[in-house]
């Protein structure tokens, strides 16, 4: 799958989702590979739509069976790491949070990741959209447990 | 309208807009009229996803033309006020933001009002979904222009 189809097939669920996104957002939807070259399996497709100095949110597109690798978000500057709620729209995901059970979230549900905590989260059999609403993203910072990732 | 009437079609937008909600979520929309008992004109309807010390994230449902009146959130404990982006989803809304003109949105279009800024909103002829994306929500410490609201 190249980006242009892969943001192409995000769009499209999207646009089932009745999540309006502008002409600019569309074209600027994230493929995140993680550097592994194998986006079936490991990715995410990201809408941006805000990201200040305090507060972010996004709209995060999981193909089938997609999966975000674990990962952590690290203090930065004396302040504690990112904090994220994952809010599902459509589909399904299965959450991974060091030190608990596993999470199954359908639409409408939630769960709010603390700073440096150790996650993952895959999607269901059709896939899923998952709003995130957190503090200030920096993704560059994110210290992810596979050394072959690049973000 | 009572407030369990404007519930039922605060939900009924929701649902419209493809937006899932659990059920206790429905049940406890925020119905703010802001003391001024005239919720048609002067209200919101407010589901709240999440509230943490960092980070907010809500759903605001407009009836047509109903407005939230002008307010700003004030500094506190040494920290700059509440940043809010309004993100609409559906319908329309007149943002007025102090020291700007004001700002037309309709589906996808968003704008951020700084800290401790004056701004006041009102939805369109079909009313209007908006999303909040926010620092912390302390709605008591909000200061309304109009000495009569009580929130």
């Amino acid at each position: 799958m190249t980006e242009a189809e892969a943001r192409e097939r995000a769009t499209a669920m999207l646009v089932e989702a009745g999540i309006v996104l502008t002409s600019k957002e569309r074209e600027n939807i994230e493929i995140a590979d993680f550097g592994l070259g194998r986006l079936d399996e490991i990715g995410l497709q990201i809408v941006v739509y805000v990201n200040t100095d305090r507060v972010c949110a996004k709209e995060l597109v999981l193909f089938p069976h997609q999966r975000c690798p674990e990962h952590r978000h690290p203090p930065v500057d004396g302040r504690p790491g990112k904090e994220e709620t994952f809010r599902v729209r459509r589909g399904a995901v299965r959450l991974h949070v060091d030190g608990t059970d596993d999470i199954e979230l359908g639409p409408g549900e939630q769960y709010t990741i603390p700073p440096n905590t150790l996650h993952s989260f895959e999607a269901g059999d059709d896939g899923a959209i998952v709003s995130e609403f957190s503090t200030t993203s920096r993704d560059a910072l994110d210290i992810f447990t596979d050394p072959r990732i690049v973000r």
